[in-house]
């Protein structure tokens, strides 16, 4: 095997995605999946903490939440959020297909679906603590955390089905526009 | 002690909150708190499966979902939601002390913490599910579903608060408003 690595975590990750997706979540080794990177176990750990990671990095949320603290103090929180979900969903946009091999995974593992949830929870504290930076009334940060939150799932949900092409941005204002249209009633 | 056991359950619960707040959740022992109720174990057992399920009984939740399922077919989802959460909020009203104190055995215990994050994300699913089977198309019952779930968590936050006298109704409409004009930012 070669010193060079190139792309180390990109393989690993689809190699992984393979697996998960051929013989289950629980099934599948690190050893396995680095064997079907070319790559050792030595160095899948220096890329992930365990085999779980590979499904949650954390990125989108890492994305989402730095989105939200800079952007332009003069944009009400609703608008600081929507600039987030845009920032997300630009990530997102150029790895569609993974995400949606990744998806599948998650459907297919009641363990890694209550994993998720707790994510999306962490993320709208996250997120409502961000606006609470920018000066935002506890209250009305939770609301617009919990809003945001409900139309990244909604959006993401549309955005991950095969049938659908509108990029995650574009999701994201019918979504945030629909749910306008329900909470009025 | 005597068979007749009036309250066996609420004795229980109201033991139990006491020594998880004294002594900790996870130092507390089921032992314990019959002993503390002046009730015998097999008799915790006939009320609750474990120690957590004094803490999340579900009950609250099944108000709110069979609520929603059996407001008048005329209201639209966000109003269905609304009927829902003032049914979930007569249960509550009637148990304030008790839900303080329980929900003060939660702030301390992160592994309760996660568990009640799991709760409404479920909540959340449950509550779409009754709206899609009153006929409301997928993304708008997830979307009125997640409006409610927000809507309840913020009520509920600031209806625990010492200082707060509004009930749950009353606290349901003004964050109801507050998250409207939150979304039109």
């Amino acid at each position: 095997m070669s010193r060079w690595q190139p792309n180390a975590r990109g393989r690993l990750r689809q190699a992984a995605l393979e697996l998960y997706g051929e013989n289950g979540f629980d099934q599948t080794t690190v050893a396995q999946i680095a064997e079907r990177a070319g790559l050792t176990e030595r160095t899948f750990y220096r890329h992930f903490t365990d085999k779980r990671e590979v499904v949650f990095s954390g990125e989108v949320q890492r994305v989402l939440v730095s989105a939200l603290a800079d952007a332009p103090v003069s944009m009400t929180p609703i608008e600081a959020v929507t600039a987030a979900l845009d920032a997300a969903g630009a990530v997102l946009d150029e790895r569609r297909d993974m995400t949606r091999r990744r998806q599948a995974v998650i459907a297919a593992n009641p363990r890694l679906q209550q994993q998720e949830q707790i994510k999306y929870a962490t993320l709208a504290a996250d997120l409502a603590e961000a606006l609470r930076g920018r000066g935002v009334e506890p209250s009305s940060a939770g609301l617009a955390a919990d809003a945001g939150v409900a139309v990244f799932r909604t959006a993401f949900e549309r955005w991950i089905d095969e049938a659908e092409e509108r990029d995650f941005g574009r999701l994201v204002r019918d979504t945030l526009e629909e749910l306008a249209a329900v909470i009025s009633g």
